[in-house]
């Protein structure tokens, strides 16, 4: 396969793929080249190493997540719709890895940060940036709810760290359980937790 | 060292160590003996399998946290401070692996949950099962809150999920940033989201 093929897209696919539902560790390079349907040689022409695909997979996620949260958040509905629109299509990711590979692949950025926190200083440092950003783009809705007096929080960026958290609790339980259902209570009661009239 | 030695603690407290710091796929039963001082042969003495003794430390923890946790949510006090005392003991937790091993090692069910849970029904099952546990520990105190009408949430057993998949993802952002200070602001905010009144 030459390399200007499609390649590295699939290279990335294939690894987006296996790391989710496998993890990091007990993956290795032939397995992602047989998964891609490339040889190693291409593999090491596009990635230095397991760690630089890694990487690369973690920044074509966010790549795709951020627009995705960023569209639902920045949308003209109440800030409340906007959030519990994030949650729907959380849940609605979930839903259809389960439906498409038999099981709910959980978060990759959640799944690497446990797996590899202690190990990796870039991946780890990726992560955090990764996750403040996620917090960043749901405090401003949060911000909004309080300033239109549909909530009462003490602090709308301690409030979304907390709603984040959850989020990503809750992804877990729904991994573990490979039951995406458990995340279809998580809105109704997050939107009580925050104090949101009605 | 003989069978009736101390070798089978030893390999635990190795294996618990070693699951916490560098999860399960990296690990071996090799490097699980050394760190032990215990030779192979002793380790498939008392264990089949890397598996059969991740499966024993997890016995094992959930036999003290749930200890713990039992003990602090059982407690004389009011329920929310009992809660408090909880969140409270799960920092210094965090905190004392830092201070003793130089990172803070999160909670092995939620690591082992996230690497495993695709992979490994026996595990999966039974941290299901303890996660379970924690929700009608967390649950108890918060009907008792509920009754007291110091907090008002629509489901307690609702509440008790949100609370422990926020306080998991908390301790995932702790372990990501290896700052168990990622955790003094959840009491104070999980509170005020619970309706507490003051």
């Amino acid at each position: 396969m030459g390399r200007n093929s499609d390649a590295r897209p699939k290279i990335l696919a294939a690894g987006r793929d296996l790391l989710a539902r496998r993890g990091y560790s007990a993956l290795g390079v032939a397995e992602i080249c047989a998964a891609a349907g490339v040889p190693k040689g291409s593999f090491y022409y596009f990635f230095d190493s397991k760690q630089a695909l890694a990487e690369a997979v973690i920044e074509d996620h966010w790549v795709e997540q951020r627009a995705q949260w960023a569209a639902l958040l920045g949308s003209d509905k109440a800030p409340l719709e906007r959030l519990r629109d994030l949650y729907d299509a959380t849940t609605e990711v979930q839903r259809r890895a389960q439906k498409d590979t038999g099981a709910v692949t959980g978060c990759l950025f959640g799944n690497l940060a446990l797996e590899l926190s202690a190990r990796d200083d870039e991946i780890q440092r990726r992560l955090q940036e990764i996750f403040d950003e996620q917090i960043t783009l749901v405090a401003e809705v949060v911000d909004q709810a309080q300033r239109d007096g549909t909530i009462d929080v003490p602090d709308a960026r301690e409030a979304a760290r907390s709603l984040v958290a959850q989020l990503e609790g809750s992804v877990l339980f729904a991994k573990l359980r490979n039951d995406p259902g458990e995340l279809d209570q998580l809105w109704p009661h997050t939107a009580a937790l925050l104090g949101a009239k009605a």
